[in-house]
């Protein structure tokens, strides 16, 4: 069965709590402040899943003020709380910015429309996932392929199905994955703890590497494509994702192997011209310096922790999207 | 006081345990097997400190076999487990060899040259690492200076000093250190366990970065060089190092950042003619799936492990050693 990362229950917001897995932990959120602080948390992460959950929390907003006479202005005010809480993902805002205009509709029309936001998620998704497998298959013959991911762009990034991993799943439909190399990624495993969990429950091949190893890895042959999802587009094509993206992108354009985006089209942001404009989220450094409850530095020893990097257009060989396929590489921009 | 990391002490060798850093607990090695278990775990590793283990280790087989009637045969033996330990650090058998020639005048005659080879390290280290600070000045100015490193090159890496953080510290008597970047370097955070420590000795500023970060540091502007010691260096320049240092050359030359690694001539491999020829050492799994004790992905996962990656020598701005400045992007080769 396909699983739903984020859904409405009874006037509040169900989801996964992504901070523990591969540990499975449903999630109640009934306020605006709880909603806010999974955000903040990485709770609930992903770019597409960010856009779902931007609307849910809009629509969680209004219930809850339905509850003692319905504010609008407040429900507004609320609103932009949840846009600002994760500054790099384009996604988050975007999703919130679908229903406000129903918010003087009152709390059940700003609902049916952030449901309506999120089940165009699971479509899209697979649209664009076909459409980057579709492109690999082009590029590299119809042949068992070897990919390598980044972070989370599964389901679990998403309402259902996934933006990376859709790829990765259009090409198992077509038989034609041979191995997925997904990086651990650090500082907060994504990739162990969520991609990993993903591929086993999809039965598909798979081995966890550290995010030094990618690019290596890649210059020695082991890697047909990479293919990653992204945070934020820039109108020239560079690309915002999870920090360590880029490294791979050297890698991929150095061994001439395709490095594919797969994202619905809210994440491209034609108000940020290219990447040096887009705002780098800067985490706690407690992140990196404390694993597993331990610390690993001494006492005195600092961390910079920056949640994306760029990976400039000329590095990026296609962006897929739900509407169309863009090749930054040969000069086309996504606006 | 200067730390010196292995130590012949009463018939045993006296060593710093890395694996548990930053607490500070000191070993005691008395057999073959205990020798050859310490440098299999890390508990011994940097490429120079394995130079003098190697040749230190001879001399312990040596003594053991003195004890019950000195064999020359079986010292020889055992210097080919202690040579095989690690098949990618080429100081490692190097310093054996050295040592061998000694052993038919019996167990005094090995530890007295094993002690030269070992004081002889920080003599080299001191050297090197003068050379690199004044290539840096040269090229860069005379600025206070960024600079970005790569699991541990310093005084814990080698008998004493360092080869990398050699090349810092010299920069630090110059006045010059504005900031040393240092990858945490997984799996076994030998950045933030040890270099970490080592900078916070020396009074240094610096933060930690996960791995993935370091490209886009690079790219934003924020270092002025990468500073990376070496396991082996093949012939034509490319050059062997912990896994995670090719995507900082790769984006050190995208930016215009000089990449200079700091090696005794020992790491210097005439017999390698490149990068392909050198074995990749594959570590264990768990390494990467088991942090602080929790399994991070799903029970049915696998990893990847490889112990270092291969930079090319285009990407090489520099070499420097005890005796020399070698620049291969210039097309200069070591041998």
């Amino acid at each position: 069965m396909e699983r739903t990362t984020i859904t409405w229950v009874d006037g509040h917001v169900e989801t996964i709590d992504q901070t523990v897995l591969p540990e499975l932990r449903l999630l109640r959120l009934s306020t605006v402040d709880e909603f806010v602080d999974a955000i903040k948390r990485l709770v609930i992460r992903g770019a597409p899943l960010l856009g779902a959950a931007g609307a849910l929390g809009v629509a969680l907003a209004a219930a809850v003020s339905g509850r003692v006479g319905y504010d609008p202005e407040q429900v507004r005010r609320d609103a932009e709380l949840i846009a600002s809480a994760r500054p790099t993902a384009v996604n988050l805002r975007w999703g919130v910015e679908q229903v406000l205009p129903f918010v003087d509709e009152g709390a059940d029309a700003v609902l049916v429309a952030a449901l309506d936001l999120a089940a165009a998620d699971v479509t899209a998704n697979k649209q664009l996932g076909r459409r980057g497998a579709d492109f690999l298959r082009e590029q590299l013959g119809d042949r068992p392929l070897a990919l390598h991911t980044h972070c989370n762009a599964g389901a679990l990034a998403c309402v259902g199905w996934g933006t990376a991993l859709g790829v990765v799943r259009s090409l198992q439909e077509d038989g034609l994955v041979r191995m997925v190399f997904a990086d651990e990624t650090r500082p907060l495993f994504q990739g162990s703890r969520i991609t990993a969990t993903e591929l086993a429950e999809l039965g598909l091949p798979h081995r966890v590497v550290v995010d030094g190893a990618g690019a290596g890895l890649i210059a020695r042959g082991m890697v047909d494509a990479v293919v990653v999802g992204a945070d934020r587009i820039a109108a020239n094509g560079d690309v915002a994702n999870k920090v360590g993206t880029y490294p791979l992108a050297l890698a991929a354009a150095r061994a001439g192997v395709p490095f594919v985006v797969a994202a619905p089209e809210s994440t491209l942001d034609p108000a940020t011209p290219e990447g040096a404009a887009i705002e780098i989220e800067e985490r706690d450094p407690d992140e990196v310096l404390v694993v597993g409850g331990r610390r690993m530095a001494p006492a005195g020893t600092g961390a910079v922790n920056p949640a994306f990097d760029v990976t400039p257009a000329d590095l990026v060989t296609a962006i897929v999207t739900e509407r169309r396929l863009i090749r930054p590489a040969l000069g086309e921009r996504p606006s």
